[in-house]
């Protein structure tokens, strides 16, 4: 089977790549070549027992989707998106990358035809949803995105919906919570320190807390990130209907919460190198997003998480990506 | 202040032409100037005292959109629109004009700038939600739309409230009930037939019922489609917040209810015309559309019907386009 992931070199690809490699099937089927899209080139795995094809491009080159599918992957993740401050601030390239982008590949895909009808993994977001909210954000609850990131998230929703419902793909949409513990550096997106103040005390540096401690939100770790997408990639659709995009589950904390769980885990000097230090853009943002979900429908079709706590997220960056050890 | 009428050819854009015509104000503001627009030529109004300029264009044109919007206009009603049942024959047909030619619009609005803000009324459709629902679809339920139509009408309600929260543009997006009794000749919409079934025999001629009588569905007559226009154009916006959608008030009724109101208006001679032969096409697309809504929200904004009943929605269609009489 050959796996096409698009956005390959954003953290979430990279994950999924690392995994894919390491299981060298996915479900039950044997991986015979991976290609790597983004427009950096993705790191080129070393010691891979599978052909991998790293392909440096814009997704949102109109001309750019037909090569990518022309060998007809059997599964395809689309992780490909620029995120939500800069499609906020670059509201042009956040429609042509994040809207036009997946046009293309889904009109590339249906070009092709001749029964070629891949399963499309969209990685959606919660940032579809936008305030007011009920405590828990429900299956059915409607979308009213503020911000152009999330607005463009549902209209990929709705189309993966109508081009699998007219059998041009076999698409299903995973809206992710938001990811945490994010490694690497800090990225443009708006949600940023959710990770950075659990990542950066931990290397030993300080980092900047711009919201107040009861603020609210929705976390998955990337080990559940990934699972989900195995999952989405595997399950059976045959019976799931029309309604293709579902919230994952998650955990709701609040920022106090997250920093409780940092003190247990990792004690207090960890904790002191947390500043504070409000930042209303930040604020404004960030109060327009969800802070807690009810998935059954996602539960019921065998989405679960990697973790029970977030004790247990923090544990598991550690052991993932910090090799065991924090400065303490 | 001038107005631009798109997809002014249409059943609903002749009416609301004309109602503005008749009126020669919106609001307490006088009309300087109407420009009706469509793929067909619109009818030129006879003896008008307000300057109608006719444009004869492709709404799917990406270069049509900016001579249209060049002279500012105050108003823009966005009727434009191939209906359900084409739209899902014609796959692109369907994106290209519903989706794309609202792209366009919107693009060539904010391409003005400087201060160029008009008031977008757009017209959205009940189609935005799939089956299974609620026994009232209520004003937070969330659109999984089983047509192509209702997914771009779906796409262009999240790209007019993101547009608006934006600035570049002060819309609002009505879903209209399906409009009954619509006058004139059928046309490609699968729900032709629920307005066939009245109009046909009140004028002597036999009409097809593809349903059973328990079809439950929801309409409202062309005169309240044309005052949710007019209220749309009129009211203030300045505290709607960023949830610009919204479910039209309308009669929920069957389609034994509308035959037994048909009789009660016109007597058993009119209904005797209607010839029931079931179509699994029509049944199958019917089956995936809305019976029945709570339309707080709009009604609290102060949007309401013309009728009470389904028989005034009967007798309405007498008095406007039969001239107070019928074939019995």
């Amino acid at each position: 089977m050959h796996i096409l992931i698009l956005g390959a070199a954003g953290m979430v690809g990279r994950k999924l790549t690392e995994r894919l490699l390491r299981d060298g099937h996915l479900g039950d089927r044997a991986i015979s070549g991976l290609t790597l899209q983004d427009v950096v080139a993705a790191p080129k795995p070393l010691d891979a027992t599978i052909p991998v094809t790293i392909v440096t491009s814009d997704f949102a080159d109109p001309l750019g989707a037909a090569p990518l599918v022309a060998s007809c992957p059997e599964v395809i993740f689309h992780l490909a998106a620029i995120v939500s401050g800069e499609a906020e601030v670059e509201f042009d390239k956040g429609y042509r990358i994040n809207l036009d982008g997946t046009r293309y590949l889904i009109e590339a895909i249906r070009a092709i035809g001749d029964g070629y009808r891949p399963r499309l993994v969209f990685t959606s977001s919660i940032a579809v949803f936008g305030a007011p909210f009920p405590d828990k954000i429900g299956d059915e609850f409607f979308h009213t995105p503020l911000t152009s990131y999330g607005t463009q998230k549902s209209i990929c929703e709705l189309l993966l919906a109508d081009y699998s419902r007219k059998g041009f793909l076999d698409g299903i949409g995973i809206r992710l919570p938001t990811i945490c513990v994010r490694p690497g550096t800090p990225n443009k997106a708006a949600s940023g320190f959710f990770s950075n103040i659990i990542r950066e005390p931990l290397a030993g540096h300080e980092a900047v807390l711009p919201v107040s401690d009861d603020v609210r939100h929705w976390h998955a770790s990337p080990r559940s990130a990934v699972g989900f997408l195995l999952h989405a990639a595997t399950m059976d659709l045959a019976t799931i209907g029309p309604r293709r995009n579902l919230s994952m589950p998650g955990l709701s904390v609040t920022v106090g919460e997250q920093i409780a769980a940092l003190q247990r885990v990792a004690g207090p000097g960890v904790v002191a190198r947390i500043r504070r230090e409000p930042d209303p853009a930040i604020i404004g943002i960030v109060a327009g997003w969800p802070r807690d979900f009810s998935t059954d429908r996602a539960k019921a079709l065998g989405f679960t998480t990697a973790e029970k706590t977030f004790d247990d997220i923090i544990r598991s960056h550690i052991e993932d990506e910090l090799g065991g050890e924090f400065v303490r």
